[in-house]
């Protein structure tokens, strides 16, 4: 078949569109778990370097605060309590339990379609946060975050393709006690997506009764110990090296009852960490290396990430800021290390200083998720939503970074090198033929495989542009938020399970509010 | 010394402060050339597969509409007119020139602070662009650009430090022939900014032309020889492998010239290149090593860089775009071709398909830029205030992406890995003392050298932002604008020499604009 036959110019509109369409998972341009790893901010000696110092740092420094089952478990193993009372770590332990860790398995979603194969590079993106505080979509103004901003922002992250995961993004500042407070949250985040879902625990009570309430949803613990479709968000150490004794109870909890983890160490650089960049990624590698070890002496089948989330601050201030080029490096260079052990970690990344989605929440974002992807992020939080340094999340930025990760899983995809694509041959022919790729086969067929298309990026002409209203980006993206949120009401929980769980549970979010209504 | 006698919680915020202004530009954290080429799309094989395919094209296939001169210089070296009169390269030949070209040089600045070492992976940001329009600064519409467009935006480059270089970005369409295009171009850009400049030129008398007027502002043309302040911006191709006629006349007369040269293929994938993006990468690196081969042939000695600026096409409209992920990709594998050679080269990156500055044309540029700085990138041209897929520039946003090229330079630097950094005392001394970072020795140090602060991005608290208007950063770099534009009139040209010029050369510039007003 020629070229001529294939294609032809008039026909090529409808053709484009058809094609466009007509796309399997496997055609998709970016999935889930894209192959990272092209960047690279540190060389093999200096990974090395750094893996060193972290095992000294375990072996001599050692860590405060352990709790009594964790000094068992460790100390059984060959660990010490030191003479300042700090839990410490033989190199042959810590490189044991790497060795023997979990490198790949599966974290699913609610629904199978969901289900993320972590490991190796490949790179997932999803949300996080507990921020307290929300950009109103009405008003315009911030103000206390609510369990009803947990529902709707996971009902919106359900809709968007390059969100893979649900973390709670803010926390539910109406509720009263800390149980209702997680318990609520949990269920607010399944009942909004399908998809994966991450909360914190305060406490081991707390995890106990989320796991409770997971095993009803997924009709059985054993069912639920098969698909574990939620993970705990554990900051388990208060940094520098110092456990925190509640939220080390609500991991050992998340362990036994099969929960996927994230072992977070969220230490800011210049003040809770060292300024100098390697220092910092030193001590998140050797916080989340610890909670590693502990996780795996309970179940070495656990599902655990090292979840190197090192924030940066603003020296002149003290202040975290989330958005600057010092973070980039140093969750870039977490990512290498986490590929350096082989095991699944996560940084957080595409977080903006900014309160406003604007050009600088634009630029934050995108150069933290293009460089934390490209160097191989498993897992990348906090990579939609979130603006002023991690304190606030506004609804369009949901809608924006989508587009944003789009991008950026693309690029991590990378540039395919074959005989076909080096295109000697396609390029002779239009040289010797009309002079232009357009109509050419390759083009169509890439057009489908290749490329990515924004969903409320503009690329139209100036003038359509502005015929159109001349509107920035938050506005189309305000146009998709209100669409979506009037519409999509996720429908996966069994309104029968529904009703058990809220016989069994004090579930705050009214049913009510689970229905298309005018309040979107 | 001990950490409690350098400092002291009292005082530290004045002392913060006069050491962030204490630096040297050996202490600036950012500086033109940071070493790049941690990002490497490509692999070393599949470097050398696109190299050989790039052979390949230029023996077999080779450029149609070569100019007599340059048949005439590369038949004598074993070149051949092929029977489809394409003009042949043969792989000795095209070895031989990359072997023999100047891998490093200075592109001076008109004041030698600003000379440019290009050469290596050293990264250097500036301008780029023959927008058309411009987003008017008053009435926030987009309006035919001009050339008192040219002189203030070179004006405003001329103080912002991470753009290293200015190309005029806009088209002064209030010019009647092109010569007095081309002239008064260049003169604005010279009048504008001290800066190395860069011009494209439509034809060989014009760009003779401009080297008079140059060789007049440098006090005579060995001096201009010596330190050749201006560059051309020569798309001496129209892609695929056809050859610009008058462009091909205009790069002979810089080369002859001693002007800098920026050989540049400006391709958009799916239409003028491949759709797959490796053939786009073989066709731009074919089509710029052509030019290298003829301004090499005339002067050994010339100062070129392999301007390998593919664009890319939205294939549902075949449409241009300049802000997508395939784009990133693109670019950064020519920067890596560019390091394969070891020679100078040039992409265009931090460009956008938006119409303001938005989040959209935040990330855009922020990802783009990231991935081709990083990939070391020897100059990244369009890397600040273009929008509207290059048919557009936007003052404000000069401003905005000033503060990306600071944060993407940053990243480009890297982490430092040394036993200091690497901060196990630093650590061990702060977990066995006051369990705070904030007041070491190496934090206040790290806070001067390592350390990025925006220009007009926000990190204030919700509060404090509210307070002070809640303006996006749009709205701040319109401040910035306003007052860099009232204010700044460059000094460089002495009045005597400019009435030189203006007796010599048809100068559309008024005088009258070249001083404070109530313009802005």
């Amino acid at each position: 078949m020629t070229v001529d036959q294939t294609v032809t110019r008039r026909g090529r509109a409808a053709r484009v569109a058809e094609l466009a369409a007509r796309k399997t998972a496997d055609q998709r341009p970016v999935r889930p778990g894209m192959v990272g790893g092209r960047y690279q901010p540190l060389t093999q000696p200096e990974v090395e370097r750094i893996h060193h110092t972290v095992l000294d740092l375990m072996e001599q420094v050692g860590f405060a605060d352990a709790i009594p089952s964790m000094v068992a478990l460790v100390t059984a193993k060959g660990g010490r309590v030191n003479e300042r009372g700090r839990l410490c770590y033989p190199r042959a332990l810590v490189e044991d339990i790497v060795a023997g860790a979990q490198r790949s398995f599966v974290m699913p979603g609610f629904l199978p379609e969901h289900d993320m194969e972590v490991g190796g590079s490949r790179v997932h993106t999803g949300t996080g946060g507990a921020a307290p505080t929300v950009l109103d979509f009405h008003t315009g103004h911030y103000r206390d975050s609510q369990l009803l901003d947990v529902y709707d922002l996971a009902r919106l992250v359900d809709t968007l393709d390059n969100i893979h995961y649900f973390w709670r993004p803010v926390v539910a500042r109406d509720t009263q006690t800390t149980l209702d407070l997680d318990l609520n949250t949990a269920y607010a985040c399944l009942a909004g997506t399908s998809k994966h879902i991450g909360v914190s625990y305060v406490n081991g009570t707390n995890c106990r009764a989320a796991l409770d309430l997971f095993a009803m949803a997924s009709g059985g613990e054993s069912k639920w110990r098969a698909r574990p479709f939620g993970s705990i968000s554990c900051c388990h150490v208060v940094p520098p090296l110092r456990f925190a004794v509640e939220s080390c109870e609500a991991l050992e909890a998340a362990a036994r009852g099969g929960m996927c983890i994230t072992l977070l160490s969220a230490a800011q650089a210049g003040a809770t960490a060292p300024a100098a960049l390697a220092g910092t990624i030193v001590q998140a590698v050797a916080e989340t290396l610890a909670g590693l070890v502990f996780v795996n002496l309970i179940d070495p089948l656990c599902r655990a990430n090292l979840g190197t989330w090192p924030f940066v601050s603003d020296l002149r201030t003290g202040a975290m800021t989330a958005g600057s080029p010092e973070l980039a490096l140093v969750v870039s260079g977490c990512a290498q290390m986490a590929r350096f052990y082989d095991l699944p970690g996560s940084v957080a990344a595409g977080m903006t200083d900014s309160k406003l989605p604007d050009a600088q929440s634009g630029a934050e974002k995108a150069y933290t998720l293009a460089l934390a992807a490209n160097a191989g992020s498993t897992l990348i939080m906090e990579s939609a939503g979130m603006h002023a340094s991690l304190l606030g999340a506004s609804y369009e930025s949901y809608v924006i970074d989508n587009d944003i990760l789009g991008a950026v899983q693309r690029t991590v995809r990378g540039i395919e090198v074959t005989d076909e694509t080096l295109s000697f041959e396609v390029i002779k022919s239009v040289v010797h033929g009309e002079g232009h790729f357009l109509g050419e086969a390759q083009t169509i067929e890439r057009m489908k495989t290749d490329y990515v298309y924004p969903g409320v990026g503009d690329r139209q002409t100036t003038a359509a542009w502005a015929e159109q209203g001349a509107q920035d980006v938050r506005e189309r993206a305000r146009t998709q938020v209100r669409q979506t949120l009037a519409t999509h009401y996720p429908e996966h929980l069994d309104p029968a399970l529904d009703a058990k769980i809220r016989e069994h549970f004090n579930i705050l979010l009214p049913r009510a509010a689970m229905r298309p209504s005018d309040r979107w």
